[in-house]
C-alpha cells in the first residue's frame, strides 16, 4: 500500500488537546451542570460561552501564542474556566501552589515571566509582595516588564476588592495595573477574537512547578497532546463512567488536578467547587449535591473520619495518591462509605502515572490483605507506551517480578512532560534514551504490579546491597515512642552508606534512649538495614506541601559523620 | 515560553498506535486470560509471545512496511491474534468478511494486492476460487504476483485440512505455496524479527471494505493513530470497565470488531471466540465464561430471544449498532438480563461515531419512552474532535436542535478514516474542508442527542421539501399487509421527485391492492410524503449483509416513470 497517497487533511488530523473537550460538552452536554459553587452554578453551554470570551479578553491584553498565564487561586469557578481559556487564547496555564509564601511565588514568577497574572483575592497580599520581589530580584534586567494583574473577586459574594497601593517607593515601575475577572469575561469580544485552535498538539497547554522536596522548584511543561491522553486514561482507568458529579477537594494546581478539570468536560459531569476542603464543607457537597466522585491525598481520610462517623447517603469514589493508604485508614473511610482507589503519580508524568487497578478476586480477601494489595502503585496508565523498574541504569537490566528486588520506576508515552522549562540539565538528568526517570525506586511483583519502596535519591547502598528507608522508617513507626521518622545515608569508611535515623519522640515518651531505639531495629531487620545512628529532633523539616525535606537532613548526616564516635553525637537536636 | 526549547524524545513522543496495548498487557496482566475458544485457553503473556512469533513469521515472508495481509476467518484466536501481529509485523491487516463469494472476494484482493492472505479451513473453497478469479481478472498484468497462502488449521480441532488441488489448467502460475497458520506461529525467529515499532502513527494499521448498499467496496484505510484513540473512546463511552468478559459475536472483520479487538487489549479483558453467533454458542459462554460484555446487530437479539426466556445469571452488556432496535425488541431484550447501549457507526469513521450515552434522569420513564430515547444516535465519541448535522452543504449551515429539520450529519476527528485506498475520486467527495460526510441524514434533538432519518442518497426532494424514505417506510410497516417496505424517489414532472414505495406482502395478504396502501399512507403522512406508486415485489433486494439496495430500487422507479399512467405499471414485479 503506498501510504504517502492518502495525507492528512484537516477533517481526520486534528491536534489532540483537552480544550476540544469543552465545545463538544456544550454541544452533547448543553443543558447538564458545569461547574456549582454555593448558590452559583453553570451549564456546559454557559460555561463554553464564558470560557470564550474570557479567552476573547486574554487575547485583547496582548497574550500571544506560547505565552504564559498564571494564576493563583483555590477552587473556584474562575480557576477552572482558565484551564480552558487560558490555551484556548493560544497561552499556557500555570497555576500556582497557593500554599507558597511570597518568596517563592515571586521565584516562579521571576522564571516563568507570565504576561498576566491572575490572583484571587485571598492572595492579593501574597502576589503583591511577589510581585515587588520578583521586580526586585531583577535589578538591572530592563527588559522584564511586570505581568499585568487581574483580580479575581469572588463569584458568589463580591467583596468588592481593591488592590493595596505597594508599598514600595512608588516609581511606576511597581504601579500595578489591575483588572477584575468578571469584566474580563463580560468584555471578551468573541467575534474579533474567537479561540486560537491549537496550531501543533505539542505546543504546550500548562505549566506546573513542582514543590521540589529535593531541590529548587522547576517548571514542568505539558503538551496538548499530553494532557489530552492523560485524561482520556485516567477516566477510563478510573472508571469514571457517565454523569459523575466531582468534588474539588484536590487543589487544581496539583497537576491541573489530576487532568480531572480537562476530564470532567470529556465525560459532562459537573464540577462541585470549593474554596477549602474542610470537613464541613465536603460533607455539605455529599449532601447537597450527590457527589460520586473525588480525590484525596490520606491526610484528607483523617479529615472527613474525624468529622462523621455516620455512613454516607451513597459511595463515594475516591483516588487516592502522593502515598499509599494505610490500611487502618482503608478500611475505616471504606467502612464510611468511600470507595478508593489508588493511583500514583507525579507532576511530570501529567498527572497519574500508575493506577492500582482492582481486581474481583481480591474482594474476598481480609481487610488487612486487601489493603496491603491496594497500597501497591499497580499498573502503568493507559497513556504510556511502556514503563519499566530498572535495576541497573548502565545495563538498563529490568529487575525480576519478585515483589523484591529494588530498582528505578521508569516511563515512557506522550504523556511523559516535554521537559523541564529554562533548565536544559535538569531536562537532560531527567531521560536516558527511550525513558523518563522518575526517581522512585520499587519493585515488581509476580502479578506485574509495581510497588514503591522509596525515593531513588533516598536509596542506601550500604555495602553494595540497596536499603529501601521507608522500609527502615515503617520499623521505627512500630516503636511505641515513635512519633516521626526519616531515614537518610550517612558516610561510613568500610561500607560506604549506612542508615542513620531521624526521630521525633512522642510527647509521653521523650526520656527514650538512642540504644533502646537501635536494638529495637535491630532485631526487626537485617543487620545491614538497621539504622547505626539515631538523631532525635523535636519535628522533621518538611515543604510547603508537607513533605520531609530529605535533602536537609541528608545533609546533616554527612557532618555528623565526620564525628567518629556515634555516642557523643546522638544527642537531640 | 520558547516552544521550540523542549523538541520531542524518544520517552515523550510515541506513536499512537493499539499494537502497544499488547505488549503492555503482557505486563500488567500477564496471567489474566487473553483468549478463550472451546477447550483452549491463553492468557495476555502466552497472547503477546504468540502474536511476536507470528510477527517475526510474516516479515520472514518477506512482507515488508505498509504491505497489506489479508485474511479470511471467522472469530477464532487465529483472527484476534492477526490484530497485533499483522501491524507488528509493519503490515496492514485486511479482514474480508466473510459472508461475500468467491467473486466478491477476488475483487477485494485484486484491489488490495495482499502479499499474504489466511484463510480459514472453513473458507478455503471460496478463498481458491476467488484467488483462481482474481489472476484471471489480471490477464495481461504480469506484475501481479499471487499471495502466499496460510491455511488456519482449528486450533482446538485441527482437521489436517489441505488444500485442494485448483481445478484451473495448472499452469504453475495457479499453483499455491501453502503455509499453515500453527506452523508460521512456531517458527516466528523473533530473535532475527523482533516486532517492528511502528515509525509514524499516520501509517496504516488496517484496511475494511465496505459492505457498499449503494455502489462497488471501496477500500477504507485506518491509521496507527485513529485506531488507537477510536478504541479508548469507545471502552471510554460504553464503559468498559476492568476486568470485562468479551463475546466475539460481532464478526471482527467490521470495523476490526468496532476497535474492541484491540480494546480488550487494552483493560485486559478475556476475549471468548465463537465460530458462529448461534444461540447455542452464545448461551454456552453465558453460563461457562460469565460473559459481560458482547455486541450484536439487532438481527442477533431475535437469535437470542428465540432460544431462551429464562433471564440471565448476571446482566450483559449489549453495545448495538447498524439500525437503531425497535421499542419492543428492546425491551423483551432487556427482560431477559441483557442491557443495551446503542451506537453509532461506520467503517469510515474507524468505528463507533456516535453513542446514545445514557442519563440516569431516564431511568424513570416507561418503557416506550425509554426505547425511544435509546433509539437517537446520540453524541458524538470522544475521539472526534467535532460533529455536526449540516442543512445545507452549500453554506455549512448547521440545523437548528429541534428534533426536526434534516441535515446530513458531518464528522470532524483523528479517528476520521485516512481515506479510499486507490480511489482519489471517491475519497475527495467524501470530504469537504475540514468535514467527513458521512452521507446520513438526521436532526438534532433539543438535548444535544443526534438521531438518524435516513441516508442522503435516500432523501427524496418532493418541492423543495425533504421527505426521509425512512419515515415513509415506518408508516407503511404500520400496514398489516406489509412484510417489506423501501421507499425511494422517483422522477416528478411538477414536483422533481416523489416517493415511490415497494413493498412485498405478507403470504396471507397477497390480494392487497395498491390503491389500500396509498390512502392508507395519505390518512397517516403530510400529503407531499404519502408515496404516489406502490410496486409490489417478492422481497426487497438485498446485499450480503442484510442491507437492503436502494440503488437497484431507485434504478427501477427511474425507468417506471417513463409511463406517465402509475396505473399502468403497479403490477406485481
Amino acid at each position: 500500500m503506498d501510504g504517502s497517497s492518502l495525507p492528512k487533511r484537516d477533517a481526520n488530523f486534528v491536534p489532540l488537546s483537552p480544550i476540544t473537550f469543552l465545545p463538544r460538552a456544550a454541544s452533547a452536554y448543553a443543558d447538564r451542570t458545569s461547574i456549582v459553587y454555593g448558590s452559583i452554578s453553570f451549564t456546559w453551554r454557559q460555561t463554553y460561552q464564558r470560557c470564550c470570551r474570557l479567552a476573547a479578553a486574554i487575547q485583547q491584553l496582548a497574550v500571544s501564542r506560547n505565552d504564559v498565564v498564571s494564576v493563583l487561586a483555590p477552587n473556584t469557578p474562575a480557576l477552572y474556566e482558565m484551564h480552558f481559556a487560558v490555551p484556548m487564547a493560544g497561552a499556557v496555564l500555570n497555576a500556582i501552589n497557593t500554599r507558597l509564601d511570597a518568596p517563592n511565588v515571586a521565584a516562579i514568577i521571576k522564571h516563568a515571566e507570565p504576561k498576566v497574572l491572575f490572583v484571587d483575592y485571598q492572595y492579593i497580599t501574597v502576589a503583591t509582595k511577589a510581585l515587588q520581589q520578583s521586580v526586585s530580584m531583577d535589578m538591572g534586567d530592563h527588559r522584564r516588564t511586570m505581568p499585568l494583574l487581574v483580580v479575581i473577586d469572588d463569584i458568589e459574594k463580591p467583596t468588592g476588592v481593591t488592590v493595596p497601593a505597594p508599598s514600595g517607593e512608588g516609581d511606576g515601575h511597581h504601579q500595578l495595573p489591575v483588572l477584575e475577572y468578571k469584566q474580563l469575561v463580560a468584555r471578551g469580544d468573541t467575534a474579533r477574537h474567537p479561540p486560537r485552535p491549537v496550531e501543533d498538539e505539542w505546543d504546550a497547554v500548562a505549566l506546573n512547578y513542582t514543590s521540589g522536596t529535593t531541590s529548587a522548584p522547576k517548571g514542568v511543561v505539558y503538551s496538548h497532546r499530553g494532557a489530552y491522553l492523560s485524561t482520556l486514561a485516567l477516566l477510563l482507568q478510573w472508571g469514571v463512567g457517565h454523569e459523575p458529579v466531582y468534588l474539588w477537594s484536590l487543589p487544581m494546581f496539583h497537576c491541573n488536578g489530576w487532568m480531572l478539570t480537562w476530564g470532567m468536560a470529556a465525560c459532562g459531569g459537573a464540577n462541585v467547587c470549593i474554596r477549602a476542603p474542610t470537613a464541613e464543607a465536603m460533607y455539605a457537597a455529599f449532601a447537597a449535591h450527590g457527589v460520586t466522585h473525588m480525590c484525596a491525598a490520606p491526610v484528607l481520610f483523617n479529615i472527613l473520619l474525624e468529622a462523621c462517623h455516620e455512613p454516607l447517603p451513597r459511595t463515594v469514589e475516591v483516588l487516592t495518591g502522593g502515598a499509599p493508604p494505610p490500611a487502618a485508614l482503608l478500611q475505616r473511610v471504606e467502612q464510611l462509605g468511600f470507595h478508593v482507589t489508588h493511583a500514583y503519580g507525579m507532576t511530570e508524568a501529567t498527572g497519574v502515572a500508575m493506577v492500582c487497578e482492582w481486581r474481583h478476586q481480591w474482594d474476598a480477601l481480609p481487610p488487612s490483605e486487601r489493603a496491603r494489595l491496594k497500597a501497591r502503585q499497580g499498573v502503568s496508565a493507559l497513556s504510556l507506551a511502556d514503563a519499566d523498574v530498572i535495576k541497573d541504569l548502565k545495563t538498563m537490566e529490568s529487575v525480576p517480578r519478585d515483589g523484591a528486588t529494588l530498582g528505578e520506576i521508569v516511563l515512557c508515552g506522550s504523556n511523559v512532560m516535554k521537559g523541564y522549562l529554562k533548565d536544559p540539565g535538569a531536562t537532560e538528568a531527567a531521560f536516558r534514551g527511550m525513558w523518563f526517570l522518575t526517581g522512585d525506586v520499587g519493585v515488581i511483583h509476580p502479578d506485574g504490579y509495581v510497588e514503591i519502596k522509596d525515593r531513588s535519591k533516598d536509596v542506601i547502598i550500604s555495602g553494595g546491597e540497596n536499603i529501601s528507608s521507608v522500609e527502615v522508617e515503617a520499623t521505627l513507626y512500630q516503636h511505641p515512642a515513635v512519633q516521626e521518622a526519616a531515614v537518610v545515608a550517612m558516610p561510613h569508611p568500610y561500607w560506604g552508606e549506612t542508615p542513620c535515623a531521624f526521630v521525633a519522640l512522642k510527647r509521653e515518651f521523650k526520656v527514650t534512649k538512642e540504644e533502646e531505639i537501635l536494638s529495637f531495629c535491630r532485631n526487626k531487620l537485617p543487620h545491614f538495614m538497621a539504622p547505626k545512628m539515631v538523631i532525635f529532633v523535636d519535628s522533621l523539616p518538611k515543604n510547603s506541601t508537607g513533605k520531609v525535606q530529605k535533602v536537609e537532613l541528608r545533609q546533616r548526616a554527612q557532618r555528623l559523620t565526620k564525628t567518629p564516635t556515634t555516642a557523643a553525637v546522638s544527642s537531640r537536636l
